[in-house]
């Protein structure tokens, strides 16, 4: 179904992830949509694991999407069933049945509730994913769960990225050390309908799931919520984050706390990392665009003019081109709606000041900028001139391999 | 600078123009960007003429828009002068000189205060306009105004434009014939900032100012603002419309009122007819596409459904693909954020309807909607199952077109 298509010249290799504590994973082929490769994913945890999750926005989500919420409010987790190939999604009842025949298989052989399995699909919208599919892969894939399954557990939920993406850290909580694996999948589409973001982090950290959701939902604003690829929004984006407690650090408050500083620093950096893979692997992504606005309203305001810039197709056009074309980003800017004075406004890229006080300035020589534009990182800088709100987004450029990814007939 | 284009497979030709009472015309080479062409557009109106306008809301604009936001408070217009190929953006304090000085110099040769003058560019952003090249061009060029010059007008005012834009209509008010031309240029970038939407219309009618700005803030709602080509908004959209009173009509009262029903028919029809021609030469553009919801929970929620479509790259990049990808359209009916159901939700393309209640029409057959997307004209429908809201909107396709016209360099 999906083309052969080249690796994103943005791809960073996958770092080596070792084992996690308490968690055993692996992949099978269920042959859901594609042949000849793993296609479904199975992660299981130990008793008391506990679960924090961040789903979509948008209002129609799939099915899998209503079952984590549900699932999320008993803060504990025994395992994970992630397919790709079929999102579920605006698929009716058949979806929820589904949905329910694949926890209850997963449950039974992982000894738990299934309001204790947590699922995520990807894939093609409104076709039904046929359940027996998974529930007939689930027990030999169950039989064969390993420590060592994520680089097969990173590669099985692809769809169409080009590369697989993970992410490692440790830390320490009260002189314990722990570990934070992270797998995520992306936005390469190239059968259309193929893209999501899916996320997946464990860790063998003891964290009560109200200080694991705390700072999963902080973490996620500065990194996978502040990543565009197209300015469209899956109906099943999900990240989800296990805490299994094997490693044995002391006992953490469920209000979290300055003990758990170092393992928020190590886990934001995973969420970091694995966001800015999305990105690099955004459908025809040629060019990793970082756009910064400082001086703003606030910072929500800071925010918004940085999407506003960071979703124009006119200023992710001029940069596949290799253009630094400041009016564009001007536009940008006003187009926000956002409180902005074309005469304070100043814009850099690559850290050359380029328009200064609602106009270009003196003597401003192109030269630093084509050649920084001509690289495969790109900075934008903006500083709107009228307060202190701030905030930083990334994209990538908007090429002829978009099109040719999302004008391609699905079938 | 403009790279040679085919014109757009959309094209409507250009109606003839008559001559509309008491309007003189005509256009120049100025030399201000483009070679061997006019690109400096010239109009006089007798006096106690009265005018409209609408502008861009973006943060942002240009020198001329502020310039004539200042001068409707007067209601009066005597001269109109509008160049191509510099948008006079972006441009400090040189930019306000330099619509200064143009105002006085249209000023005096129309024998009218400057406040009475109206002003607009398009063009590149950010570049100095040389007024001296207008106001060298002017009095040859008002020495030259005919009634006949609509053609001329249409013609100088496109920047990369693939084809003039014009429109005509009658209209009786109190059983005198009235006549309505309009003349537009659009978003046909080839070289790259040279896009903006700029839009003329006069009439020999007698209305006053209040009531002519009634009409045509109204009329710009469902037409002018319920197009888009790539969701980016320009710094110098601007929309005139003037009314010479030549025709001699009986009074009409400032308010307006029934008097005017038959005019605010014909000045929809002209505005409606522009706009659609608008989208028809959009970068790129290879379909014009139609986006119809109802049943939303408001007019306005249904307005920013409909625009979550037509701004979705995903759904405008399938639509080039000839691709009927209805999944797409749920994704962006659940991210625009207005209210919505997913199970309630029902999608037609070309009259067929593919989805109800959440999920795949029953013996759905793909056929009839795979004929339509393969024609010029798609038409999108959205059924939410709310509520009474309904709007249309239209955009274009997204193709290699736009890549190719927007990612070159800009010189």
């Amino acid at each position: 179904m999906a083309k052969v298509t080249q690796v994103s010249p943005l791809v960073v290799p996958l770092p080596p992830l070792g084992p996690v504590g308490g968690v055993r994973l692996g992949a099978a082929e269920a042959g859901i949509r594609y042949a000849g490769r793993r296609d479904l994913m199975m992660m299981v945890f130990p008793p008391g694991t506990t679960v924090a999750g961040v789903f979509t926005r948008n209002r129609c989500p799939g099915a899998p999407i209503d079952w984590c919420r549900a699932a999320l409010q008993g803060g504990e987790a025994r395992a994970l069933v992630v397919n790709a190939g079929n999102a579920n999604v605006f698929t009716g009842r058949a979806g929820v049945e589904t949905v329910t025949a694949t926890a209850d298989a997963a449950a039974a052989l992982a000894g738990c509730p299934p309001a204790q399995v947590f699922l995520a699909s990807t894939g093609v919208i409104g076709e039904v994913l046929p359940a027996e599919r998974i529930t007939a892969a689930l027990p030999a894939l169950h039989g064969a769960l390993t420590e060592d399954g994520w680089e097969d557990a990173a590669r099985a939920i692809m769809t169409t990225d080009t590369f697989p993406k993970g992410s490692t850290r440790t830390a320490t909580i009260g002189g314990v050390a722990v570990t934070i694996n992270g797998i995520a999948k992306g936005s390469g589409m190239i059968a259309p309908d193929m893209a999501t973001m899916l996320c997946f982090i464990a860790t063998d950290a003891a964290i009560p799931a109200p200080a694991l959701q705390a700072m999963l939902a902080e973490g996620i604003g500065p990194t996978f919520n502040s990543v565009t690829v197209d300015s469209d929004t899956s109906t099943s984006d999900t990240v989800l984050l296990f805490a299994t407690g094997s490693a044995g650090n002391p006992p953490v408050p469920e209000t979290g706390g300055a003990g758990l500083d170092d393992f928020r620093r190590a886990l934001d950096e995973v969420l970091h990392d694995l966001a800015l893979q999305v990105v690099r692997d955004g459908e025809g992504a040629q060019k990793l665009v970082r756009i910064s606005v400082t001086g703003a309203a606030s910072a929500p305001s800071a925010r918004a003019i940085a999407f506003a810039i960071a979703h124009s197709p006119l200023v992710k056009t001029a940069i596949a081109g290799e253009d630094a074309n400041w009016g564009r980003i001007v536009m940008a800017v006003g187009k926000s709606g956002e409180p902005a004075d074309r005469d304070r406004l100043a814009i850099a890229v690559g850290g050359t000041w380029m328009a200064r006080n609602g106009t270009v300035v003196p003597g401003y020589d192109e030269a630093p900028v084509v050649a920084h534009m001509k690289g495969q990182a790109v900075d934008i800088a903006v500083d709107i001139g009228l307060g202190e709100g701030a905030a930083t987004v990334w994209t990538c450029d908007l090429t002829h391999g978009y099109i040719d990814i999302n004008g391609s007939y699905r079938s």
